[in-house]
């Protein structure tokens, strides 16, 4: 009675409809703002980057959305993504706690990233576009963009961060193979890429960078649209998948998590799993605690302020009430490049206002540290990313121990780390550091936040 | 419905037993001779080498052959292994045919290794064994055996041919996260490379080079066994539960093949998905068109002689009669390390001249362009092994199309690539080449065999 025990739905039970958080929040999320006017933007504002459908979704109240067939026709390729009891672990820990984990690296791409990658590709060429533009930090998600726009025929233009452009060659080769167009961001395509490339030649790229270059292409040409792998609404909302699939497998398991956990970056994977609990909460369900992780030196919830700004470097994006460093904030580098972006989702940010989410960072050697004792015990090495929720997971499971409690943990395990070994090489070397980020640095992104200069 | 079609099985149906076609067919398998006695070995003289537990199923004519529960439990963790109908693929082609394809990338090592590797790895704990040596080529045997000795609390020792040691640092780390104990071979650890270093310092290995460290370190130590990812009988016997699922998944379609194709290195993936079809034949059932594809450089189907050698180059491994190129043989270098071996299993070697298989070979540019086709309407990147499938698959499609004819088409797509993008790298850079083997070598490495020296 010691293994890991998984729990498979029936493909009948792959979500038929989308959950969208909003319809049960307290208060409507703060309107978001053109960059330009800085007045509440209309669907006319944004419908140079995004197909209607997508708009729509991103200011929706309902609470189901559903998901159109042809999206669930190529979801069910991986999908529904099994959950585990993860026995071996609980043994090794020797805690009382009950640990789970969903399971998103079973997709194509190796994440969670293709839930909303082929729903976002299929409403564009529902709109026949032509071409969607998109950045990528880790490669993650220009590699589902990339995988999504074969089946629909629609070319895929990726701005990769340079730093990742160069020590990933490999998730640019999997772009490849779906004939994606990956471009190194800053570049001279653009003009926001070449304005940095003015300062600095060597720039070696951020996410704010390179989703200014990606927004610049898509606004320039009719037949091309943008496309964000997470922080919008309407991305928490395809990946809430994620969630519905967890809460009917904890039911086959005859149990409830007590504590769900997810890593956040711009928020996606963490909205995913989390939403529908805390959606059961706030209609007056049961009761969940809900832990986002996120690194140490990229410390969006816990270090950030609540404010307006922009996604990206250039402001050429709407501005959004979310939990943020600043847009000009670069953080140190390190092993998690799809968790190091500067601002939070919306959504996320609410409900952390609400009291709903606990925060709490962690540096990526404890991260490394889990995520290899998970590896032992499961059999799974985790994407970098996806460490930050083992790292929790752990230490939550080991705080049951010491404090005699048999209590349900749940969290994501968002990836897997076949296209991150190089990190995991660096780590067995002892060439991974804890590098902290400049506490002068951050005050003064945080001083050029859009609030903080009278805007 | 043009999308691709998912056969999922319950895990009730994870295979009870595994099929040994030793049972089916009309002579016993020839005897494996002792290489220093050259007369049949006996239990006794394979025990330095494999749990005992092993020796009996690599003897063993009972058709059935029960998977210990333990092993199940783990095999759980990912299978049963989908079953999918490829119908993108089919549109893209405009075929007639059917196009179904069983998916092994799914297990956490990528490959279908791990089927046995967990056998293998829960055989030796059941005998106190607390090391198990091995070799690896492109090191997916290497990453699977690691895995699978971490659940049982085995210390694993893999020779990786250095050539490969060096190309993919990914797959040592990914041995390492299991704490593995990954070697370069040729290496100065035992006798049999120290005599290849000093002939040659710059030796970059073979899978037979490997071997024979893998066996030296094995038989040295009381405490330590050894383990082959391939070639033997009791390799082919645990890998017959892709071939027992896939038949199940075909009966889920109501469909039946009338090709089934697998990739050939040592034979344990062709054989795992093919014997089954194969058995029913045997015992009169179905007809079946069975299709081993090899590459074009190391054709061992193709090209070889169906006599007793050696599966290693030191001549210390004992000798089976089978498909060979001769132990000397050294293929040229290629991208599908796990099918660069000079042996065939004896088991597929004898159905082979009993008529049951048809062998091709095909040079790899052709495969990596099939591979990428695939990848476009299918999602997955496969393996450079599993495009060898790959390309035969698509093949036969052709020819369905080019003669009307609606044939049912499975192949075994046993890997994904996600350690093999340096390979796509290259190909899409243009730097991959057909090359060719020196037909002196091969002609030379033939003379060498032993019963052409008269043993």
């Amino acid at each position: 009675m010691s293994d890991t025990i998984k729990y498979t739905l029936d493909e009948e039970h792959l979500p038929r409809a989308w959950y969208n958080i909003v319809a049960d929040l307290p208060q409507k999320p703060p309107a978001v703002l053109h960059p330009g006017t800085i007045q509440p933007v209309t669907p006319g504002d944004l419908s140079p980057l995004f197909p209607m459908a997508v708009i729509e979704q991103e200011v929706s109240t309902e609470r189901y959305i559903d998901i159109p067939e042809p999206v669930r026709d190529i979801l069910r390729q991986w999908r529904p993504a099994p959950l585990y009891r993860a026995r071996r672990l609980e043994k090794m820990l020797d805690t009382p706690a009950k640990i789970y984990y969903k399971y998103e690296g079973v997709s194509p791409s190796g994440s969670h990233k293709p839930n909303t990658a082929v729903a976002q590709a299929f409403y564009s060429a529902e709109e026949g576009v032509k071409r969607i533009t998109t950045e990528t930090g880790a490669g993650q998600w220009g590699s589902s963009l990339a995988f999504a726009g074969s089946f629909f025929g629609i070319e895929i233009e990726v701005f990769m961060v340079k730093v990742s452009y160069q020590q990933k060659p490999y998730r640019r080769a999997f772009m490849q193979s779906f004939d994606a167009n990956c471009i190194a961001s800053p570049s001279d395509m653009t003009e926001s890429g070449k304005a940095i490339l003015k300062d600095n030649p060597d720039n070696t790229g951020s996410l704010g960078i390179a989703i200014s270059e990606a927004v610049e292409r898509a606004v320039q040409r009719d037949d091309t649209k943008y496309a964000l792998g997470s922080v919008l609404n309407h991305v928490m909302l395809h990946q809430t998948v994620i969630g519905i699939e967890a809460m009917q497998q904890m039911e086959m398991a005859d149990d409830y998590p007590d504590i769900v956990i997810g890593c956040t970056g711009g928020g996606s994977n963490f909205a995913g799993i989390t939403f529908p609990f805390i959606g059961e909460k706030l209609r007056g369900g049961r009761d969940v605690k809900v832990i986002a992780v996120e690194p140490a030196n990229c410390p969006t919830l816990t270090k950030g302020r609540y404010a307006y700004d922009y996604g990206d470097v250039a402001s050429l994006t709407p501005l959004v009430k979310m939990h943020t460093l600043g847009s000009s904030f670069i953080p140190p580098g390190f092993h998690a490049g799809g968790l190091r972006y500067h601002g939070m989702s919306p959504l996320v940010s609410q409900v952390t206002e609400l009291g709903h989410v606990a925060p709490r960072a962690y540096p990526q050697l404890a991260c490394f540290e889990a995520g290899i004792q998970f590896a032992k015990a499961e059999g799974i090495v985790p994407a970098p990313e996806a460490n930050h929720a083992v790292r929790a997971a752990l230490d939550e499971a080991l705080r049951c121990k010491a404090e005699g409690k048999s209590e349900t943990i749940l969290f994501n395990l968002s990836g897997h780390g076949n296209y991150d070994m190089q990190a995991y090489t660096d780590y067995f070397a002892g060439k991974l550091y804890d590098q902290e980020y400049d506490e002068s640095e951050l005050a003064m992104a945080l001083s050029g936040l859009p609030s903080a200069v009278g805007m």
